[in-house]
């Protein structure tokens, strides 16, 4: 599948930077979430360390996960699919191929 | 000051030993506090990597810190002393050369 042919019109941009966005607030709530939860039930200093190799992992993960870049875009959207930080129903708009290459990706 | 030269008897380095262990327990402390404290406020992701960033720092600060090295012992115990976690009344029993080097340390 080669990215770089993969033609975005101006209303799939609308709807894929709306989904990254839709995505990427619930990633955050959901890490702060956590990292509330986790601080309150801290015990020892294992779990701080703990705490902070999560973070770092996290961040190093949400760092990279977010490329908009057209060339980019579909493994962008079919790695949150995967982390069930989208459904497909929100990417309903998109052309039919790249909605049946997202299915193929996730799937990988 | 040459730190290899001073010499330490078995109830020093008891006593040091102990001065360790009460500064590293009020450390631990006052670090769990502030991560509770600081997750219970998180209103957005830059508090999340703010207190990564700290952790960070105070984790390499603590690796490093409570070297128990006889030869060591006295920068050890400066810093703590400088870092507010001990009081010289906590090293009483050391010799007066120790506590002298000690008090000369902590104002360099």
């Amino acid at each position: 599948m080669t990215q770089t042919e993969t033609q975005w019109s101006s209303e799939e941009k609308q709807i894929a930077e709306k989904a990254l966005k839709t995505a990427y607030a619930r990633e955050i709530q959901m890490l702060m979430d956590y990292v509330r939860e986790s601080a309150s039930g801290l015990c020892e200093i294992q779990d701080v360390w703990q705490l902070h190799d999560f973070l770092s992992a996290r961040r190093h993960d949400i760092d990279g996960k977010y490329d908009e870049r057209e060339s980019f875009l579909l493994f962008t959207l079919s790695k949150l699919l995967q982390d069930k930080l989208l459904d497909l129903t929100e990417l309903e708009g998109l052309a039919a191929d790249k909605r049946a290459k997202l299915s193929l990706l996730i799937r990988m």
